[in-house]
């Protein structure tokens, strides 16, 4: 046996991971694109609204004729007409007004819009009681979206409001990055053979599975340099990214580590992490190939910083769903290794609590069924006190005391 | 034209709303159950670890023979046979010990693991310099999961930590609910016509395009009372909850409103909320119908706070995305009206930064693609100060400074 001999920190870890996805794009209708990454700006070519249209329910009106208007010497207009949203209106004179509803355009002439209710309706002509300033509950034309506004960045999540804006201004297409292929490996006699179920497997395979994310696998590898190797030959190429589990702890390090030294370029190998110190990161034809341990919440943990990292790197997105809330007791760390602490977080009485679970193995998968996120604990800290405001992040959804 | 007479507050609103869905159940392979929700709470029927395990990799000894090892007086051990993972040991005796791995099972009499890292490696026999306590690095059965070990809840969401631990105790199959199903209506001439697209229609599409529910529209109606009793009417026995947009704001209430109320039960009509104050709820044949405005942002506001409502009512889960933060500039309000204030929340320098929009218009697309979230102010408040602590809810993902 033999150990790890370069363990970098977790800082340093992260200055080292420079890589980028290489991922290609393809053309989508909008309706198809929800929660994929966006492959280019995209920007308005039109006018949102594409006319000035009243804001409420009303009469438009010309506000002038209202300039004395008061309770005492309400205004006097003539219903000219109705405009129901979608309708062309012609004008309207001095001493007239048109009905309008929420989304109408505005006659010609007309440059202000009375609330009904603040109106009486006399049948063919209505009381207004008060000066309406120019303007005044008109939506202007564009004051929305207007030719060249950027409704969505390259690299981009595309979310509901981006599919709506594209919608409003009849964008049928977008070009969006194919989804990200992630392959998962599992190593381990005791996998293979069944004595241990793939929980670490299903635990990255469900983890991962994002909109934006395809994975292949789990594939399950006995502890074999050639069998390893095979499936990783036989994956490499398919994939954007790559984690194997398993073989990576200091005993057997040699199995993973060594295959992937033989096939590719070593970044780091081993990081004074807690849980999850195992982990190296190697370039295979400029692919990321994570190796971590076989344990499911090591795995997870070990893998998600690179690759959240890596998806920084690569587009505008994060995998991280952080939140900040009130630590509700002390948590200690050993100086030296940086501590995912895995923590319930919970909403109470509108505060966010961040409670540090208290189990012996941060790697029991109970702990991440007890808890929901997790806390990063800096190398150079003994610990954190109570109630310091620290930043959680989600690996499951919040809870509500 | 007519307003609505019973506007009632949003706190008001929320205590009416006890509706609750009824969703059949159905069972899945846990590979597909992720995101669902859970119709019955699962519990473990096994242990994990399956029986002691090594927690690291190393020796596996017998405590009492190390009571007086130091690095002056080390303690020899000859190893009798390797354990690897999944592999059936047999016993070992005082003065033995036996190679491990990280999740080898504990040859019989041993009770204590040294890491491979604190002994000395002499080939057949190694050195120890520190006494071990009984159980150090020791996995215990059970420690883990055990039967009877609530995995999930009834009614929660089914997470990446839950298919592990499925996995791991064996369970292959769980009951969930059904998909729920939201059926879209947008009624207007305008969009029928084409004139606005329907831009609330994807707007409420895409937001509530959750893993667990199914959206069913949207459908188009033109302003016609019979048209749109008509859709509502095919589809409402089809679908679990109904959103109807359009036709609800003050002078063209009748459409929407007149028809829900001959075919159901009001609960309410009109709240006192900006944006989106014309929503109402509507209880027909059981089934929660809203009905709001047509503009996007203010339909997505409205019926956002009920359907969070009646899917906490019905389950342990929120489709809310709370983040706490500081607010980076005052924010006003108008009393008497709770106000969602669009937000652009964000990460600088590891703080959670909230900062409301300066839009004219809440009820504007581009409000929600320069923002992400809202905070709600309640309507007894005249507004928040700066570097107040608050609540927003995201509705996109939070943005890294």
């Amino acid at each position: 046996m033999r150990g790890f001999e370069n363990f970098i920190s977790y800082n340093d870890a992260l200055g080292k991971i420079s890589m980028k996805l290489k991922i290609k794009t393809e053309t989508l209708c909008i309706a198809s694109a929800l929660n994929r990454i966006s492959a280019s700006d995209v920007l308005s070519n039109e006018y949102v609204p594409d006319n000035d249209k009243s804001a409420v329910d009303g009469y438009a009106i010309i506000s002038d004729d209202t300039m004395n208007a008061s309770i005492e010497n309400p205004a006097r207009l003539d219903i000219k007409y109705t405009v129901r949203p979608g309708q062309v209106p012609g004008s309207i004179d001095h001493g007239e007004c048109a009905e309008v509803y929420t989304g109408s355009y505005i006659p010609i002439n007309s440059n202000a819009v009375v609330k009904a209710e603040d109106t009486e309706n006399h049948g063919d002509s209505i009381m207004v009681y008060r000066h309406l300033n120019m303007n005044e509950n008109i939506s202007k034309m564009g004051e929305d979206l207007y030719p060249g506004f950027n409704i969505i960045k390259k690299d981009s999540l595309i979310e509901a409001q981006h599919i709506a804006a594209m919608e409003a201004v009849k964008i049928e297409k977008i070009d969006v990055y194919k989804k990200i292929k992630l392959c998962i490996i599992n190593t381990g006699d005791e996998v293979y053979y069944n004595s241990v179920r793939n929980s670490t497997g299903y635990m990255l395979k469900s983890f991962y599975s994002m909109p934006y994310i395809d994975v292949i696998g789990p594939f399950i590898s006995r502890d074999d340099k050639n069998e390893i190797m095979n499936i990783i030959n036989k994956n490499i190429n398919n994939c954007d990214i790559m984690i194997i589990t398993g073989g990576s702890s200091i005993g057997r390090y040699d199995l993973v580590g060594d295959v992937l030294s033989g096939l590719g370029k070593c970044i780091f190998s081993g990081v004074s992490i807690k849980p999850g110190r195992t982990v190296s990161l190697f370039n295979l034809n400029g692919r990321p190939v994570i190796s971590c341990s076989g344990l499911p919440v090591a795995a997870l943990i070990s893998s998600y910083f690179i690759i959240s990292k890596i998806i920084k790197n690569t587009f505008n997105i994060s995998i991280e769903k952080p939140i900040s809330g009130r630590l509700s007791s002390n948590v200690s760390n050993r100086i030296g290794f940086t501590k995912f602490q895995i923590c319930r977080t919970y909403i109470s009485d509108n505060n966010v609590i961040i409670e540090p679970l208290k189990t012996t193995g941060s790697g029991l998968i109970s702990s991440v069924i007890k808890g929901n996120s997790f806390i990063i604990i800096n190398d150079g800290l003994e610990g954190i006190a109570m109630n310091s405001i620290v930043m959680a992040y989600l690996i499951g959804d919040v809870k509500w005391a």
